[in-house]
């Protein structure tokens, strides 16, 4: 299996410059209140979502890419990119320190998982796992680990299953975008995962390199029902999950 | 009023550069469960504390210090400053990337506060301000806004306080490192801070910087009694807080 990484890594690059330099100079919308649920939300996303586009075509990855404004975009390759140019946009876009460019390469669906890539495009950490190769972070190897951290999308009041989660003690965190928060999960960082709440909408692309990592490093993901997720390529479906790399923790939880 | 901007940023960045190299190094601790909750956890909080009081001797600057390990080093001046060398250890060692240095100035107590300087060690964010002179952020003028987010610190099973957070809807956020989340909510990407569940410790070296910069922002900073927070030079007390900078917020909350 080719590499990609050369790949992913320099678009990722580039969409951070991009990204934080856009940020910097329109801040007053933070301020107004202005852009966050406006059109000029979606700036960012664009701007992320162009970049990787116009690489995969200029570089002529042998992938078909599934996006979040562009759908299904083929040209003609059997194997697909599975993107979100821009994860944990509310967080982007009001200064909290934690979003990223998240790249999956896979087949049809989520049972043909390769490549997992997670950029965290605040302070530049690279996360990335091929199958079979492990998982690593900045290029070094990295394992899961029993930290007795459970990272937690919570509602306005606590459905029975994240309840379950919060009486288990440990630290708990709220970060706002799931793929990082996965590629913490795959490298020791949290036990656990959970967007099980009510309000919890979760789309194939936001969890696709996530998934593909967390697979990588052990554990695994599932879904709303309790079963080991697998999505396809449509980009409106939405679900729950939760991910863990600990089985007997998943096992517990179930 | 001398800035010490200057003196206060070389501080960061030379702890950032310290503690980050070190945490790369020692990496392997995290995977293996050590230095979580052992002696090595002290080791980070050390070298950045070591940073504080060597530079601010080298450099003579006119303070005595109150810290983590050191307590009160008296230096014969009558301001002091007060700082939590690094806030978000546990964020630090299992690779959670929020976590801060935080350095105020300011007399006797939190009624006499000067000068705010928190710093992101993971992405190298300066969040600062001056008594009268307003909150910048990587030397930009900030300020705040309702964005309909809070920051919290949750415990087991949401205390009532907690619980009407919860229910004012909007997004959740769990950190896991208060100055630097104040600085947040003094910056206009979190309308409220809260750590007031029964969990929650918290000492004057890890609000005293962001009290300043909330107090400039012109919000508050209450305590568990829903008084103005105080807090004096004694770094063995705990207390629990909540923090706005609209006035109307914290009123409802009261």
């Amino acid at each position: 299996m080719t590499s990609y990484y050369n790949n992913f890594e320099s678009i990722g690059r580039e969409a951070m410059e991009a990204l934080n330099s856009m940020l910097d100079r329109e801040a007053r919308f933070e301020v107004t209140g202005m852009g966050a649920d406006g059109t000029a939300t979606k700036v960012p996303d664009k701007i992320c979502e162009d970049i990787i586009i116009n690489r995969v075509r200029d570089q002529d990855l042998p992938f078909n890419i599934v996006s979040e404004e562009a759908g299904i975009v083929q040209r003609g390759y059997r194997e697909y990119i599975m993107t979100d140019p821009l994860d944990g946009t509310y967080n982007a876009l009001n200064g909290i320190p934690f979003y990223s460019i998240s790249i999956a390469t896979m087949g049809q669906d989520f049972t043909t998982l390769d490549t997992g890539f997670i950029m965290n495009l605040s302070n530049g950490d690279i996360y990335y796992s091929e199958k079979g190769k492990g998982v690593k972070k900045n290029g070094k190897p990295r394992f899961p680990a029993r930290t007795g951290s459970h990272i937690i999308n919570i509602g306005s009041d606590p459905d029975p299953f994240t309840a379950q989660i919060l009486k288990m003690g440990g630290r708990r965190r709220i970060l706002g975008c799931a793929s990082l928060e996965m590629a913490l999960v795959a490298t020791g960082s949290a036990d656990l995962v959970s967007y099980m709440s009510p309000e919890s909408k979760i789309r194939n692309i936001d969890i696709a390199a996530g998934t593909a990592m967390i697979r990588e490093a052990g554990g695994e993901v599932l879904d709303s029902g309790h079963k080991v997720m697998n999505m396809g390529l449509d980009v409106t479906l939405r679900d729950k999950f939760y991910a863990a790399c600990d089985r007997k923790l998943l096992e517990d939880l179930r």
